[in-house]
């Protein structure tokens, strides 16, 4: 019965080991087929520019990415400004439609609180909508630590 | 017996978690020594601009990555386009001779489908040695779960 | 007694598979709350651009970081610097009080030696206190390797 055991945890043993490896490292010899097929996935957006070119494509990416075949239905995504980025928010910026647009798929639109406190803007500037995080940067790590894909387009 | 079994599953327990723990969290008293030695790395690259400037700077990076002593032989390389980024691509650029002596060093070249949708751009004026994914976007997402690193120089 | 063991074995497993689940994954449903507590956290910044502004805020974005009150007195930074990004480490630059600052609170400083050898800077050129990595690409890539977190602002 020893043995018995013994192969019991054993087996347990590959088996956890083999669900992290699967989920930490893709083979790479098959670059097709290869991702992991999730039930869920999250994703954090950071935009810290004011260039309007590239807010409406950072806004335009991440509906692209709440598109895309392979995570239709089955992705959360947060957008976070900081520094310039805060433009996106503004109430008296161009944006307030396409934002609208994403918080009705879900997106979570959230504002650094630093930096409305190191330009003294007033959250009443920002349109109603708006969620706050003690710090952009902040979050940005605290995401990537609880396993959320990041990207910066 | 039964304390026997139960030291067994203890050590494997702590086994687990040992090597759950090695590869999440460095040890932040010791900088240098800190990285951890796998046999293969995997990351993608990602360029959104058509400044030629910065997309010859992403390529040279992607080679300072596969010359890295402490990666050198051991690291798979994608690099998307997405957005502006198409510009790398195109049979009309000059980047023709850079983008195959990527791919020589086994680099995976990938373009998004949604960019070439938005831009009417057709296929067949891309070298014809690059591949193809659904978004950009949704590309940087699934390969941070399967635990590829990931870079936007 | 069999029946015991594997009932410990069993719950050892879902422990494991906790562990790790928890780590990976939020909980999509709970926005706020969803961060994991953990007693350390380590990220790499790192800086590619000669532009003051733009390596000005990257510092700032630093202290925010380091700030923040999830992470205060928990987090351990590096910031590496390649391509453009030397400037900030140049002893001729206007940056030595501020990266002190950072050293000071405990920020690595590190400067990607292929950079140098490329643009033949010598290592007497930049400030006293910083560090070299082989490769600034090779430091990113093995740095997600080790579970941290990235930013790029």
């Amino acid at each position: 019965m020893k043995k018995y055991t013994l192969a019991i945890i054993m087996l347990a043993g590959f088996w956890l080991v083999g669900v992290h490896a699967a989920n930490a490292q893709s083979d790479p010899a098959s670059f097709t087929g290869a991702l992991a097929k999730k039930k869920h996935y999250d994703a954090l957006y950071y935009l810290n520019s004011n260039d309007e070119k590239k807010i409406r494509a950072t806004l335009r990416n991440i509906n692209n990415a709440l598109d895309d075949p392979r995570l239709k239905g089955k992705i959360h995504i947060e957008l976070v400004a900081f520094g310039d980025g805060v433009a996106v928010f503004m109430k008296d910026g161009p944006f307030g439609q396409l934002l609208q647009d994403l918080q009705t798929k879900g997106v979570v639109l959230a504002q650094c609180m630093n930096t409305l406190r190191e330009r003294k803007i007033d959250t009443s500037e920002l349109f109603p909508f708006i969620s706050f995080v003690p710090s952009g940067n902040g979050e940005i790590i605290l995401r990537q630590y609880v396993g959320w894909a990041v990207v910066h387009p």
